[in-house]
C-alpha cells in the first residue's frame, strides 16, 4: 500500500521521485543555461541521460532517515538534499564504469562509450574517440562530483545543519573510495576470501548505498544518537544484502531486466562473496576452470555456463541466498526494534523488501 | 626581499609554506591512522608524494586574497583553506595526468604509474598492472577531491564565512571541468583558432589558478565587492600570462627544470596558443609538418625539433613571449589601481614575476 503524504506526515515514494526528479532537471537546466559555452551539452546530456534511470534508493532513505529523525512538515529541504545524493551516485557510477571498462549502463552505452560516440559525431577524429571518450567520462563525474556539492550547498539548509550534513558526507564519500579500492585490490585475484569479500560490501554498499543516506536525512534534523544507531543496525544488514542480491543478478539474473550485461562481474574477476564462497569449496577441476575462465574479458556463453555450473554446484548460490534471507531478517529484526515512527518504520520495511527480493 | 610577518601583519612566504605543508602532513597522517585497513597506504603515500613538490601558487593567492580582503590577524584558519586548495589541485593533477596518459609529474612518475608498480610490487598481475594503474588514480584523484572537502569543512571557519567560501569553490571547480573539457575537445585538432585556445586558458588556468584562490581568501573575510573586482583585473591577465608561460615551457624548457617531459604538449597535440598561432601562419610545407607530428605520441627528438622550428620561424614563439609581457604589465597595472594595503600589493607584485619568469 501506498503512503501518501497526508497518511504519514511525509511524502510516499512518488512524491520523492517526482520531487528529487524535478530538483535535478531545474539544476541542470539551469546549468546549460549559465554555461559559458555550448560545449557543456554533451556532458550535461550525459548527466540527463544517467539520471533518468535508477531505484532512487538513496533518496528514499535519505528522506526515510529525515523522517525517523524527527522531520514531519515541510520536506522540500530534504528532497534537493536527496537529489545531491543521487548527482553523487551519478558520480560513482561514471567513474566505476571507467574502472571497469563497463560498455552498458542502465540498459544504455556507458558514459564513457557515450561520450566516444558523440565525439566522432562532432567531427573528433576516430583514432582518438576511445581515449577521449574514457578522458570525458573521467571530467562528466568530477562535473556530477562537484555539482552535488553545489546542489547540496544550496539545498536550503540553515548553517548547523549544512555544517551536520557535511560531516556525514564526509565520512561517507571517504568511506565509498574505500570501498572502491579494496575492490579494485581484489580484483582479479581467485582467493577465496569470504571476509575480505563481506568487507568491500560493507563499505562499497552497506555504508554508502544505506547507512549514510538515512544519517544525512536524519542529519537535517539533528536526530538523537539513539536514532543514528538505530539507522546503522537496519542498515548494515540490508545493505550488505542489498549487495549480495546484486551479486546474484550480476551472475544468474537476465540483462533485460537488470540493464546490464550478465556476467559481466565473472568476466572482470569481481571477488564477490559468491566467487569466494565457491573457490572456498570448488573442486580441484572446478577451481582450475574458475582460474581458467574469471577475470577473461571476452567469456563466450557456454564459459559463463561452466563458471554459473561451479557457482550452483558447490553451494555458493544458495549460501548467498541464505546470507541475504539471514541479512534481511537482522535489518527488519532491527527495525523492529528501533525507535521510529509507525510509518516510517513501515516505509523501511518496504525499501527492505524492494532491495532484497528485486530481479534488477 | 622577503617579508616578515611583523612588517605586513600577514605570514610571509615561507610561514605560508610552511604552514600549509604543517596542515596537510598533519591531515594525511590521521587519515593514516584513523583507516579501516592497511590498504589505503599506497593511496595515502601517492598523496604525500604529489603533495611534496609544487610551487604552492594557490595557497599564497589564497593568502594573499584574505590579506587584501582585510585579514590580518590570526591567519591559522586560511592557511587550512590553503591546504585544501593544494589537496584540491592534486586532485585536477592526476585526472589530468590520467587523461593525457602523462608518464611524468613533477620529476616523479605520475600516480597511475606509480600505482601500477605498486600493484606488481604487492604481488598484482602484471598483466593487469596498467589498467589497475589508471582505475587506482581516478580513485586517488577522487580521494584527494572528497579530503579537501573535508579539509575545507574543518578548517574552523564560521558558518557564514564557510558559506561563503563554498559559493566561491563551487564556481572555482565548474569553471575547472569546463576548462579541462574544452581542452580535451581541442586537443589533436589543428585549426589554429587562438580566441578558442584563449578561452580554454581562461578556464582552466586564469580562474581556476589565480582568481578564484584570490577569491577564496577574500571570501574568508567577507571582502568587499570593489576588492573582489580588483582581484580579477589583476588576476585574469596574470594567469593567462601563467599559462603561455607553461605553453613556452611545455615546448622550449628544459625537463631537468620543469620536472616533465619537455614536448608532451606537441605529442599530446595540445591546442595550446602558441601553437595556434603557428598553424595560422605556418607555410605549406610547415603546415603539412604539423599535420605530420602534432599529436603523436612517440616523436623522436628530431621531429620535436622540427616542430620547434615551425614554432620559431612563425613567430608563434616571439609572439607569445610579448602576449605574456602584455599580461604581466596588465596585471601589475591593475595592482597598482587596487585598493590593497601596500604589503599586500608588493606580495602580489612578486607573485607575479614568479608566475611569469618562472622556469619551471
Amino acid at each position: 500500500m501506498a503512503h501518501t503524504a497526508s497518511e504519514t506526515g511525509t511524502p510516499d515514494r512518488t512524491a520523492v521521485r517526482l520531487g528529487v526528479d524535478t530538483v535535478l532537471r531545474d539544476f541542470l537546466d539551469r546549468k546549460e543555461q549559465e554555461a559559458p559555452g555550448p560545449e557543456f551539452g554533451s556532458l550535461i546530456n550525459g548527466l540527463r541521460r544517467l539520471l533518468s534511470g535508477g531505484k532512487r534508493l538513496r533518496s528514499h532513505l535519505c528522506v526515510a532517515g529525515w523522517h525517523v529523525g524527527g522531520g514531519h512538515s515541510d520536506a522540500s529541504v530534504v528532497i534537493r538534499v536527496a537529489a545531491a545524493l543521487e548527482l553523487f551516485q551519478t558520480f560513482a557510477l561514471v567513474h566505476d564504469d571507467v574502472m571497469d571498462a563497463s560498455d552498458i549502463r542502465r540498459g544504455h552505452p556507458s558514459a564513457h562509450r557515450a561520450l566516444a560516440a558523440a565525439y566522432v559525431t562532432g567531427g573528433g577524429p576516430r583514432g582518438r574517440a576511445e581515449a577521449h571518450g574514457m578522458s570525458a567520462a573521467v571530467l562528466l563525474g568530477d562535473l556530477a562530483l562537484v555539482w552535488s556539492d553545489e546542489l547540496l550547498h544550496t539545498a536550503g539548509l540553515e548553517a548547523d545543519a549544512l555544517t551536520r550534513v557535511l560531516h556525514v558526507v564526509d565520512r561517507m564519500r571517504g568511506e565509498l573510495v574505500y570501498g572502491q579500492y579494496l575492490d579494485l585490490l581484489s580484483t582479479g585475484r581467485l582467493v577465496g576470501d569470504v571476509a575480505a569479500a563481506l568487507e568491500v560490501v560493507r563499505y562499497k554498499t552497506a555504508k554508502y548505498t544505506v547507512e549514510r543516506p538515512l544519517h544525512i536525512g536524519a542529519a537535517v534534523v539533528d536526530a538523537a544518537p539513539d536514532v543514528l544507531e538505530a539507522c546503522t543496525a537496519f542498515a548494515l544488514p540490508l545493505g550488505e544484502a542489498f549487495q549480495l542480491r546484486d551479486d546474484l543478478l550480476g551472475a544468474f539474473g537476465v540483462a533485460a531486466e537488470t540493464g546490464k550485461p550478465v556476467g559481466d562481474d565473472i568476466r572482470e574477476g569481481k571477488a564477490t562473496v559468491l566467487m569466494a564462497l565457491a573457490v572456498q569449496r570448488a573442486s580441484e577441476s572446478d577451481l582450475r576452470a574458475l582460474h581458467r575462465l574469471v577475470g577473461h574479458p571476452h567469456l563466450a556463453e557456454d564459459d559463463l555456463q561452466r563458471v554459473r555450473a561451479v557457482l550452483e554446484a558447490t553451494g555458493a548460490r544458495s549460501t548467498v541466498e541464505e546470507m541475504i534471507e539471514a541479512r534481511r531478517e537482522a535489518a527488519l529484526t532491527a527495525l523492529d526494534q528501533a525507535p521510529f515512527p509507525a510509518a516510517a518504520a513501515r516505509a523501511l520495511g518496504e525499501i527492505a523488501r524492494i532491495a532484497t527480493v528485486r530481479r534488477a
